[in-house]
């Protein structure tokens, strides 16, 4: 845990220079725009410790795997997020002395992250060892009005020296990944130039064959005056630059404005991107920084309209969601159904930019709410779109007749991961697929998704539960073998209560779409069973058996639902009798003594119980509740937000903010020492459900929302913007009661604690505890 | 499978030139010493496919683990067997035209590997692209008498050309294993010379420092006349080699006579390999090759007076048995208690030349009844020495008070396996460790082992079985949780009933034994209870509690004991219900589908039943026979024996002969297509006791030896040498009884089908069945 970050509600705020936690702040510090990102690298050189990071959505490498000893089903490759050309680079010499924080004296050192405007700034003094002092100001952004590109404004000003400042802005493409298996280089390159005022690289990745194409346009003022020294273009494989040499007086500044374009050959034909970039930069720089920038303040400003949460009394908590949202936002914007969102976004390399069930059960809530309603429909079609490759990876594992395994892992359909007990077992994740199409429909009514897309999915999925839950002889039950849930610190179990009752559920709805949709359009139905030759009569029949005769695993004693067979054979310890000399376990422990015991990494029953609630009432709530959280660690940052919704559900509002404590600042105070390699995005849309789900208490219930809000004690106030279906409102939760603010033109009908409320267009309600 | 050796009772022979089955050849004509051993690599230079292979045992190399995902406890290092310095290697031009057998025209090609004397031949002529014919006969072997030592002949005739002949012997040591994780080399030289008619090379391996030099010294002889040509020295990096260019007619021959030295410091003083190396050829050469090759005749004739098992009236049986004896003498002599069985022996690298616990379950047998008891005793003392780092290695798993859980794979002492599944959870292994000794003891009577070394592994293995095992307050038993069983198709399961079954008995054992020794000898006792700190009254009365309170699975309805729990909630399919086409299992299915299905890899219940066989009656055994075999695979070269042995004691002798048919030509004929990554030579142990333990149904009993014998019906008879307490006997099983001659000059009392029995010194007694 750190506590450097200063306190500020719009602001991050890093004050001094500490090389020990300049890879934190590359993490933290990240910029994005959704099509790309970056981490908070330094403009110039720095020989510290640094993990340089670009990155470009959905560019991908499908890296060799490599396992200790491999097992059949095992994917040959694996996708993974690429470090592409890095465009922030601005080097600078003076009077040939390389200016290199890492081998300068520094002095008032400031990196400022503006989340309300969407920029990164940095300030420094500079003392060479030869004694040269210089300070800079720099500001940049990744543009999301303009999302191809972004750009940089680097102010030099000598303090003591006179001399010639060499500025050598470029574009490195020389890149490798960190994470790489064999220490390979992903990307040849195909073309690159340099003009008088800038250049481009335009690389290829292997295999894959994405050509992006980064260039860049600078120009150079000193004391604002433009200045006119030809720049001498140097070029080295995969690189391109061109150095400036200014000659400057004590007390002079040297303004370096560049401005940057990176286009993928996803978006353009490849063999244009060299010209497009070139006309891209043209066009932003001819606009200039000051408009880009306000552009920007601009499109942010869009984004908080729609999903800012204030919270009032408490500015580190102010700060933090903010930084959640944020860095949500800038992740994954919803523009794009091929992209999707890793669990680092474009801050880090690991877990390689892939996407996990994360997405579908962590992120949707938050997109949901906060965005429009197209942005999720996008997040569902990237699965839709993947359909075929989850029925090629159900046939490699043995299943047939249409069944489909999403991968736990992946970038374009196919599997990525290669832990037997995940890549095979932790099958749940095609339930969170499932649930995710329930759950869009739920909230934005859109029924034409399931007839179009969700149903055919849905099917896909309940086929292969349908083949792997089998029939026990020795119990007269179905049952399912061999699994891996949520918590992973159990491995190849059999009857994981939360993957049975998700996988029945599956089928279920999926049994109930199809009837709709005969209902509603036998056609257009007859049309789908056809294209997906499902036998009506035997498979219905075989679905409706499993449905009726699963086994569940539940203890009759302790009234619980048991997490698997034989967790009750474990030593019963509590977390709180384990000494904090041994946590967390997932560090002090080995592996297998990890799996021995009973604790749990993140809690699967309590998941199925959120995730399923309508059918528990409160006192079977409780007595899981109340047995699971004693056992688990919540060693998985998705962890702690379910047990905040379900303590804020119990009434136990102590708990519901100490289990959202767990993670609201989870990044910013580096609380388990990593993220120097990237921040945990997906967990922040769970730091989002604790405050609306939880402390908010909002539902959807019949098509409509519904709120239980408590305010917890340390906060004055809290209020978020919600979207559904159309209309904005503003929920404020005071001691006061409850504020809803209509921001649209439609009234809403909703329900506050229990209670059919409206609220008419454009008013504001009060309604009380 | 193949089908291209030639059957011959005491000979090895392959006739013809293929190179597609020479990486097979070069496995299973594979020589060694038990000091050295290599594959059988052609001494000219051969440009073809070949596994280069040259091994010292004991010497290994701990190269960094790799793995896809790493969990706590997993080894840093996995030590594998070196690669070491080729000796053998003698390369030839022909006017400058290198003999190549990738290259020439080859033809009466024929290799022979002769069990009785131990050496191997091999016969071609060869005829270049330019059309030089010669004709080359090598024979070599790595001495038994002389076990740092090893000689070629190699005699190359001119056909049809006259000119010159260049000659290079050389020793090699710049070589690799196949299998360096990050293609590393392992070796630095440390010296080397060349002398007038030889050289050496010293080499140190990197991180254990173990030295090894290896030398060579030869001559040549034309038309039996020596060539007085000076040779020409040539060096490279841990390379030197020697040229003599000789000048032939057609029909003249030239041999080569090569002897080698391999020295290390394991045995002798870093600082004296280079001239004890030196002296040691000189002692051979002086010798000579041909009085070597006596020398090495007398020896295997020794072996094979004490271990041969004769079979009349099925030739390719014969060969089969005697291959399996010969390859287990080569690997593994017993002299020298720092070594151990590598799985592939000398024939390959794969499995790492480490010990597995295919030591203690399949080789001890064998050595027991073949060899004299210091080998055995050596194999257990290996166990002994590394008693404190299998207390580490329970340490780094979270057990303590001196619990040992000794490695699934080791070369030194610590874990080197890291699937966790098997690295963690195949905890059986310490169970076999501690079966060993109660089997030597059973089998020599030398109690005095258990006091002197056998009782302190027992309670260290028995101290960490009582830490593994927990106690379920669900059921009010004790259980054991999340292992893996001998059958690796089924991954941490809950109550395996072998492991459970073995490790209770690991706990009666010790309390036993150390009863029995506080009785006979208080003092020494005491002596050892105090040195392992052990709590008599706490750890007693836990050991007792848990064998009182051991749960096993049962079903009662089949009244069989259940390999794990759950395993009836499997899809109950029977082996010969698969499709052929879906076999092997492990090569056809996904893992994920092989653990979920029923199919057994190697039956862990009757592996139980084997060793505990006395418990059970017979139609206990049958039962459990009758319902594991059918689901078994056999996947597992280990498997068949054990069925076998127990389709022989349920009298089915049909089965007991298919199932020893299985294992008996395992690398003979390539069965597994995996040959030519070395032989399988643990379960060459495990053919061995399908024709003692099962045909002859030899068992201890008492302290007497007791056969229950019959005669596969395609066999005319069958002997085996068995040597039992200082007495060597002879067993005939044919059409007339069972013929017993007492080789030894005491007298023998045993048991012929359950009677008392008794053959004088010197005497052959003739049973009736």
């Amino acid at each position: 845990m750190k506590d450097y970050i200063k306190i500020d509600e719009w602001r991050i705020i890093e004050e001094g220079f500490d090389p020990h936690v300049h890879k934190i702040s590359e993490s933290i510090f990240s910029l994005g725009n959704g099509r790309m990102g970056q981490r908070a690298n330094f403009e110039e050189a720095y020989s510290g410790e640094t993990l340089q990071g670009n990155y470009v959505a959905g560019v991908y490498y499908p890296d060799k795997t490599r396992v200790g000893w491999w097992k059949n089903g095992y994917p040959e490759y694996f996708a993974k997020v690429l470090n592409a050309a890095n465009w922030v680079g601005i080097d600078i010499q003076l009077d040939g002395e390389q200016l290199d924080l890492a081998k300068c004296e520094v002095s008032d050192f400031r990196r400022e992250l503006n989340m309300k405007e969407g920029y990164l700034k940095r300030n420094f003094k500079a003392k060479t060892s030869s004694g040269k002092e210089v300070e800079v100001e720099t500001t940049r952004f990744c543009s999301m009005a303009d999302d191809e590109t972004g750009a940089i404004k680097y102010k030099i000003t000598s303090v003591n020296f006179s001399g010639i400042i060499a500025i050598t802005p470029s574009i490195d493409g020389d890149v490798r990944n960190q994470d790489s298996n064999y220490d390979e280089k992903f990307w040849d390159e195909v073309s690159k130039a340099t003009w008088a005022d800038g250049g481009y690289v335009q690389m290829r990745t292997k295999k894959t064959g994405f050509d992006v194409a980064t260039g860049m346009k600078f120009n150079i003022t000193v004391d604002r005056q433009p200045v006119s020294n030809i720049p001498k273009p140097a070029t080295k494989d995969k690189y391109v630059a061109a150095t400036v040499n200014v000659q400057v007086q004590g007390g002079q500044s040297i303004t370096i404005f560049k401005y940057a374009a990176n286009l993928s050959s996803q978006n353009h034909p490849a063999d244009q991107l060299a010209d497009l970039t070139k006309a891209t930069l043209e066009r932003v720089a001819a606009k200039g920084f000051d408009t880009m920038l306000a552009e920007q303040a601009a499109a942010w400003a869009k984004k908080w309209e729609h999903n800012d949460i204030i919270i009032e009394g408490d500015i580190s908590a102010q700060q933090a969601i903010r930084f959640n949202i944020f860095q949500l936002n800038q992740t994954y914007t919803g523009e794009d159904d091929r992209l999707n969102i890793g669990p680092k976004g474009f801050t880090g390399e690991k877990y390689g930019g892939s996407t996990y069930w994360d997405t579908e059960a962590y992120c949707v809530p938050f997109y949901l709410s906060t965005a429009p309603q197209q942005v999720t429909r996008n997040l569902l079609l990237y699965r839709y779109k993947q359909l075929g490759k989850a029925i090629e990876n159900a046939k490699l594992l043995g299943f047939d007749n249409g069944a489909a395994l999403y991968p736990m892992v992946t970038m374009d359909g196919t599997e990525c991961h290669n832990e037997w007990e995940i890549t095979f077992e932790e099958i749940h994740r095609n339930g969170a697929i499932a649930f995710a199409i329930y759950n869009y429909v739920r909230y934005t009514g859109d029924e034409a998704y399931l007839g179009d897309y969700g149903l055919e999915v849905l099917l896909g999925i309940a086929r292969f539960w349908s083949q792997r839950i089998t029939w026990s002889g020795d119990r007269q039950q179905y049952v399912m073998l061999g699994v891996t849930g949520p918590n992973e610190y159990e491995n190849n179990v059999n009857n994981n209560w939360y993957t049975s009752t998700i996988a029945v559920w599956c089928m279920q709805y999926a049994l109930e779409v199809a009837n709709k949709m005969q209902a509603a359009d036998k056609a257009k139905y007859d049309a789908l069973m056809a294209k997906i030759g499902f036998d009506t009569d035997r498979e219905v029949a075989r679905f409706k058996d499993i449905i009726a005769k699963m086994y569940y695993p539940y203890d009759e004693q302790q009234q619980i639902f048991l997490q698997q067979d034989g967790y009750l054979d474990k030593e019963q310890i509590l977390v709180k009798d384990l000494p904090a000399t041994q946590r967390p376990i997932n560090q002090k422990w080995s592996w297998d003594r990890i799996l021995r015991s009973c604790f749990i990494k993140q809690a699967d029953v309590l998941q199925g119980i959120y995730f399923f609630e309508d059918r528990y009432d409160i006192d079977t709530i409780r007595r899981n509740f109340d047995f699971y959280e004693p056992r688990t660690v919540h060693e998985s940052s998705l962890s702690p937000c379910v047990h905040a919704i379900l303590a804020a559900k119990l009434g136990d509002e102590k708990r519901a903010y100490e289990f959202y404590l767990r993670t609201s600042r989870l990044d910013l105070d580096d609380y388990n020492n990593d993220t120097e390699d990237g921040c945990h995005i997906t967990s922040m849309a769970g730091t989002w459900m604790s405050v609306v789900e939880g402390f908010g208490g909002m539902r959807v219930r019949d098509g409509k929302l519904s709120f239980q809000p408590f305010l917890p004690g340390k906060w004055a106030s809290f209020s978020f913007h919600i979207g559904f279906r159309g209309i904005t409102i503003k929920v404020t939760v005071s001691k006061s009661g409850v504020t809803v603010k209509n921001l649209s033109g439609t009234d809403i009908a909703l329900l506050i604690y229990g209670k059919e409320q409206s609220v008419k267009a454009g008013v504001e309600e009060v309604f009380g505890h």
